[in-house]
């Protein structure tokens, strides 16, 4: 088959890669619909991540049930299915508690590298979900962004504590945080407070449920959210970068008592704890539990209710991977779609 | 009046201070019937904070009012009272939150200096708490203790969402430490394992509560609450000391989608991004919100419910403070009761 694999800084080459098999009998093997290149993806392609060259890449996916091995029992060949990024058995007690990405049995799919033709998804019962039958082509990339972007913002704004009465600011204005915007607007925020600087994705922002968009960072960026709260920080801040300046700007966004969902992944941060200690805030965070929303976010895609696809702003062939990676890394592009 | 101050590193005197008065009409000024010793008035003393000497010390207070402001309306001359270490004005919309230790007129009561005959009390309404009437000798501990260390004890069971069907871990075996146990029991806790190596703190925290005692500490500690979780790790961790080892210590203790409650007031810790990410924990905590619980925490030692007040293991007269920073430097004892 096909896939993307990453040799080294900014070097992806679609090449022959080897069919996947069932290996264990929880496995099943999918033939890819659209994968996707993810923004932590280009922590490995900027070099700014060890990721053990000649890597595959991707860990997002919707496709087609090919083959399941034996044990599986709750998805058939011939289903469309959507899974997390983190494959799981969706039964042990972190994953009943709802964190299937700590699940003691958990396998990252990144280490699969689903940007192929074809991918083994190991734990199938607990990883993947059955949409309920062939989606319409439109509803491919919202079911794609679930797989990941969509699930994380999610999560970003379930840890937040987004609802109805609160002010909710969205730091980062990648795919991940316009997903949390279009969940902070779900869970009914009363403000909802983008961070771009970037008109397209403020439009999207706004389309999604934005009220306010703030263009200042830092020390100026703090000031603006506190001249409209009052003074008093935002109750719910969604951080979607994972950089010290972002979490510093998340940290000095929230007020007392206040909840920061961090999903951005951290690279070099060091949250100091004095300040931390002071701004008393929750703070929660972390790979989302996407498999856990998966349900909710089908149902919601399916009947048209939310429409994250909207995130991907290119459409490429596999073959043309490389092209979708320099579009992301030099921000032509929010989310970047492959076709295999 | 007689009051302690901290001249420097080590050097408490009991000298004269200026009486109290009233200054704002929300003001009140009371006597103390006892005051006590921190273990965060150790890190000046112990020269590992600047405090800005001489400084007058102590933020924990009970006491009879003596007069009041012309605006104060809850409490009146004659009544005893119990007040937090920050005096707020519980009806800002923080307070309102349940977060009067970030309350936007907050005062620190540490930079009023409660080891003394008298203190004045900002935001007297906000601040003070009447008992039903006169208290019994032997309540004045416990209701001393409601000041700081039983509502700080109890915010970081709070914020570790200790409860029914819960695995608590404590860190750190000073006061706060202990009345954490003892709120975590109070909370319905199934099992409560209190890390220490003192017999003494062992013997307390076993009579609040606790079910299992680990002496072990760092990766050894780490390894020996796995050992006891079924290798996932505690639900509720607190944190009760301030340190980069104990805040590591907590958050490996700590399983997926579990919550640690950081009461510990932090010093020179930095908490990696990359580790508090995948460790998938809910942080929170920082300076108690006590005003939140005081009624709460008075009603329940009034019923004698809970007796927290066994913390102070010496009591001395206040004039001799500076034994008492002794005892509790060289961990001779617990937590000290001064008696003006």
């Amino acid at each position: 088959m096909r896939g993307a694999v990453l040799h080294g800084p900014g070097d992806v080459r679609v090449e022959e890669r080897r069919d996947p098999e069932i290996v264990a009998p929880t496995d099943a093997i999918i033939r890819l619909t659209a994968a996707c290149v993810c923004g932590s993806d280009l922590w490995p392609y900027r070099g700014l991540e060890e990721n053990g060259d000649p890597a595959p890449m991707g860990h997002e996916y919707v496709g087609v049930v090919e083959e399941v091995g034996p044990e599986v029992t709750t998805v058939r060949p011939g289903q469309f299915v959507v899974g997390s990024f983190w494959a799981s058995d969706n039964t042990c007690e972190i994953c009943r508690a709802g964190y299937q990405s700590g699940c003691v049995n958990r396998v990252l799919m990144a280490s699969i590298g689903t940007q192929a033709q074809f991918a083994r998804i190991p734990l199938a019962d607990g990883t993947l979900v059955a949409t309920p039958g062939m989606p319409e082509p439109e509803l491919i990339p919202s079911l794609l962004a679930a797989s990941d972007v969509l699930g994380t913002g999610w999560f970003g704004a379930v840890a937040a504590a987004a609802g109805p009465g609160k002010t909710v600011v969205v730091v980062g204005d990648g795919a991940v945080g316009l997903c949390g915007v279009l969940a902070a607007r779900h869970f009914g925020a009363e403000r909802i407070i983008a961070m771009s600087r970037h008109e397209s994705r403020q439009e999207l922002a706004r389309r999604f449920g934005a009220t306010d968009i703030v263009t200042e960072r830092g020390d100026e960026g703090v000031a603006r959210i506190m001249e409209l709260t009052n003074g008093l920080g935002a109750h719910s801040v969604i951080e979607a970068v994972g950089t010290q300046s972002s979490m510093t700007q998340a940290m000095r966004s929230t007020r007392p008592g206040g909840h920061i969902g961090f999903v951005g992944y951290a690279h070099d941060v060091a949250l100091p704890g004095d300040e931390l200690f002071f701004s008393l805030v929750h703070l929660h965070g972390g790979p989302a539990p996407v498999r856990e929303y998966l349900p909710e976010l089908i149902d919601l895609i399916w009947r048209r209710v939310i429409d994250p696809g909207q995130v991907f702003d290119l459409t490429l062939p596999l073959e043309q991977a490389a092209e979708g990676y320099r579009a992301m890394d030099e921000r032509r592009a929010v989310k970047v779609l492959l076709t295999p």
